[in-house]
């Protein structure tokens, strides 16, 4: 009692808080040789003091006040600190140990799908001269985080990998032989957060991209391959790429009559298409963007198409369509890509939707994203107006965003901006978690970083000597994968560490000797680890081994030591009524020759299962 | 032309580029039935259309400009664009494909390490609150670099992964569970940068801590373990661990007759030992900072101190030290330290040097960084003043960063502050490596997070009662040990890619044919490229992949592949004055079925070679 009864009501609540924890773990162990009714009955009434102690000390500050007859608040200026708080940054988090262990799990199987596809890794800066982001974004430039002005160059956070690959490729120039680059890391934007759904303010992007000239298809084709492969890989359930070509889109707009001034904004309007109804995009396209309701309804008619193959023939049949010369030139991109994406054998994949537009300006050619059912929001089936279109084979369907950027609900007022934090609160419960993958096909931005830097203006004849670099690429929204595969993990209560080995002593502490068997193992390559204190009881060594779901406990003993053996207990666990429950047994263990241990360990089923899970 | 005439001069700058794109593409294209003679013919005219159109408009612009009288501000000096600075920020470097192969191999050794000594990853975010980041660093906090307050938070790039760890940790409270804790990741100084040595103002660092409450001394042994191990498995040569203890160093100040408000300074003054010679350190401390000559002169004596066990017998026979409650208690840990030592096996590579002191001021125990004989600077030994000194056993010395940071050269001037950008150029010839690892005991972060929290001030009888959560970690810094390795892998001329098969066509194209066999072999996760041109000639598939050292190269053929067979061939390559020359033989290839052939890769010595080197 003494202990607790100095402390703060802030000091208790803490170490209530910490005690409640201590308790339920205790109730929790599986191990009733440490869970004993003693221990719980002393952590219980622990628990209890402390809430005495509150009591107390809550009265005891009333009382204070009252005699001091100040408010309390007078005895913090000169006494206490301003306090810190203490949190991470808005839309940022921490991910702790256990999130980290399926994350990483997430980040292997990515990388390893880039390098089996013969991608190269690049690496670049977290942040950027400013000069080098600005006039990539359109309206979302202004989500761009800017580092403050402390002398020298203006500077602000990457907003995505494109930008930056293209800047490096412009930079090296034709010095870059390495045809399929990946990049792996964190993003930055100003936008809405809604943390459960992965849609942060810093977030994770694993992007690859094929860079140069190169027949026609066959990048693309190979990107939506490894983009198929990737997500067949990680469990996020069944997933359709929505694909789209800018070309025929443009020619659709030009057919239908879109002065060409109007085309990238009539594009933005269709591009709602996934989550608003025909009327109110049409009621955009006439009545905000001043665009003639006849031309709109022509090209309502064709961005309601969605399907495979069938869509194709449909498009190469429709003479007007092929009159246009980007136009045509789509359709027969798509044929080809349609002939090599059956070679890929992921055809079945694929929705070839007249509606993806996309946001970026930078596109060329085809773009598409990925889309799973669990990625989109519950009020989606109404909002989707062409659900029940003609050609209509889509799975599933989402919300699509800009390069797997957070999605914004609503557009904020122009005046208010992004930087205002009064920004309305999302309701998170009407949110998907979007699209977990998109990219495209992106000719000229290569090229207009080199015009920049010799001050070559587009269209210009300069512009026509710079040597093109074209690019086709995809960024998967790690985030949103890590919140899809989570829950799963949570569910089937994954475990978090990878440590094969707990070595214990039976005899009186034995620091020394374990050590050196724990020393020799490691070097070995086995995951190793074990009780960082000089005399601990033999009930809490295996409870700590437990915890981890270590698969063998390794018991070393005075004598035995003496003779070269160590004794090993493989331990097994198994889900029930969804928690880990050790597998009782009454197996003493097997006696070992330490010499021989290493291969006897690496010989064991518990082991090759390991070595399966670890890299599969 | 009517879609053209329309338009403004820039937008049809961006047309004729697009087109001129468009154009070259299809003159380029050697599938001449896309590629037809009217199809160039109609994409050329389109573009001289366009072309004209632009004539057309900017006649128009100048005729309106003098209509109107107006200058044509957009016309003169002013027609080029401001051109683009294409480069990195200041400090920062893009790492490309053949650095992030080396680097990736340093990561994932480091992380294995991690994980082979029980070790649980965190991440945590790349900006933080900057209140979490004040009053951390002492006089380096003008390193830090903030954000432009864009509205809502101020933030700022976090400089290390200690102090966001114990954030976390004050945060998560009694709830972390995973004692041992690492991160990888980038950090941010705004120091002056000497890039072809690894002092970037970006630069990574892994870091593995202990947290907890532990018997004496044993995560600190852990902890030294684990950096003698990594070092071990880099390639980095042979390497030294200097390590002290801030309560011996602490009672030397003490016994000596330092006084209290002036320990730290004169601790700093310690600190330049490994780089100045005593004459020096000892001005600084009796001039500058008004230290009585003969206390100067007693530290001297004691700082000069290096060895081994024998330095340990030398001060454990000192009754004035041991007179000193905190030396005593100092002398103690690093009794049982060195005897912990010598169960891992690593006690050769410990040198116990007194003028070790450490910039940061919250360690509270060990201190320690690692050096090795290429990091230091050249005119080292010069500045070594105790070289010579009775109990020098140091194989390698260096300068001495705070916590693996980049070390500044010279003092800047406290008005002109490090955001001036006229910073005096560092000569590079004369700078080593730096310390590659760093680290040591704070005791105390983590609480003085959850007293400020709380608005407890440090020393109340409040602080007191916080729950104590000791740490003991190290950062190694990935940049400097990249420095190190790097060219040896460039001497070595050592593969960049890890592909193992190229599977080329020995018929007319057959892209569809080696799509197929491509997609089967990366499937079965062998990593697999081709050229992705139709119908590219024999010798140009070769040289692709010759040009990343693939291993085998497998060959379609209608006849073979109608038969289920395919060639393989292996090609060997081997270093012939600092080249990689292809090994040639007259092997024609052996003839495979196409069903056996994962299970004949996986079956040569190629492949278990790969194996090794991949996971090693």
């Amino acid at each position: 009692m003494s202990s607790s009864s100095s402390l703060t009501p802030e000091a208790l609540e803490q170490e209530i808080a910490t005690q409640t924890t201590r308790f339920n773990e205790l109730r929790l162990n599986p191990d009733k040789s440490v869970a004993t009714p003693e221990a719980l009955n002393e952590a219980k009434q622990k628990l209890a003091e402390l809430k005495k102690a509150l009591a107390l000390a809550k009265n005891a500050g009333k009382e204070k006040v009252k005699k001091e007859g100040g408010v309390p608040a007078a005895k913090g200026p000169e006494q206490k600190k301003e306090r810190l708080l203490l949190k991470t940054a808005k839309g940022t988090r921490d991910f702790g140990p256990a999130e980290m262990f399926c994350r990483e799990h997430i980040e292997r199987i990515v990388k390893e799908c880039f390098t089996t596809y013969g991608g190269s890794c690049l690496d670049t800066p977290v942040f950027e001269r400013k000069d080098v982001l600005t006039d990539k974004y359109g309206e979302d430039s202004k989500l761009i985080f800017d580092l403050k002005d402390q002398g020298g160059e203006e500077l602000a956070l990457r907003y995505d990998h494109t930008v930056p690959l293209a800047r490096y490729i412009a930079m090296n120039g034709g010095t870059v032989t390495q045809h399929k680059i990946w990049q792996v890391g964190k993003v930055y934007r100003r936008d809405n957060p809604v943390v459960s759904k992965g849609r942060m303010r810093e977030f994770t992007q694993a992007d690859i991209d094929i860079v140069g000239l190169w027949d026609p298809m066959v990048p693309d084709a190979e990107i939506l391959s490894l983009l198929c492969t990737i997500l067949t890989k990680l469990d996020v359930g069944e997933f359709t790429i929505k694909l789209n070509n800018r070309k025929i889109l443009d020619g659709i707009f030009e057919v239908c009559g879109v002065p060409a001034d109007k085309i990238r904004t009539i594009s933005s309007a269709v591009d709602k298409l996934d989550k608003a109804p025909w009327a109110e995009v049409k009621k955009e396209m006439t009545e905000e963007k001043g665009l003639d309701p006849a031309v709109a309804d022509k090209i309502g008619e064709y961005v309601k198409l969605k399907g495979g193959e069938a869509l194709l023939e449909t498009l190469t049949a429709d003479a007007t369509l092929l009159g246009n010369a980007r136009a045509k030139e789509g359709i027969n991109e798509m044929g080809i890509l349609f002939r090599l994406l059956k070679a890929y054998q992921v055809i079945d994949k694929i929705l070839f939707d007249l509606s993806l537009a996309r946001g970026l300006d930078y596109y060329t050619g085809i773009i598409y994203e990925a889309v799973v059912a669990a990625s989109a929001p519950p009020a989606f089936n109404q909002a989707n107006a062409f659900a029940t279109g003609p050609a209509s084979e889509t799975p599933a369907s989402s919300a699509a965003p800009t390069h797997a950027a957070p999605k914004k609900e609503k557009k904020p007022k122009k005046d208010a901006g992004p930087a205002a934090e009064d920004e309305h609160e999302i309701d998170e419960s009407q949110v998907g978690v979007g699209s977990i993958a998109a990219g495209g096909r992106y000719d000229n931005l290569v090229s207009s970083f080199i015009a920049g830097a010799n001050g070559i203006l587009p269209g210009s004849k300069e512009y026509k000597k710079i040597p093109q670099m074209p690019c086709v690429g995809v960024s998967i929204g790690m985030d949103r994968i890590f919140a899809l595969v989570w829950p799963k993990w949570v569910e089937r209560s994954v475990r978090v560490k990878e440590t094969m080995v707990y070595v214990i002593s039976a005899g009186d502490g034995l620091l020394e000797e374990r050590i050196s068997l724990v020393r020799e193992l490691r070097e070995a390559g086995v995951k190793t680890d074990f009780l960082a204190k000089n005399k601990p009881k033999l009930n809490a060594q295996f409870a700590a081994g437990e915890k981890d779901e270590v698969p063998f406990a390794i018991i070393v003993g005075g004598e035995e030591l003496a003779q070269g053996l160590v004794t090993v207990k493989e331990q097994r666990w198994e889900l029930k009524e969804g928690k880990k429950v050790k597998i009782e047994n009454e197996d003493k263990g097997v006696k070992v020759k330490r010499s021989e241990l290493v291969d006897w360990l690496k010989n064991t089923q518990a082991w090759r299962e390991r070595d399966v899970r670890e890299w599969a």
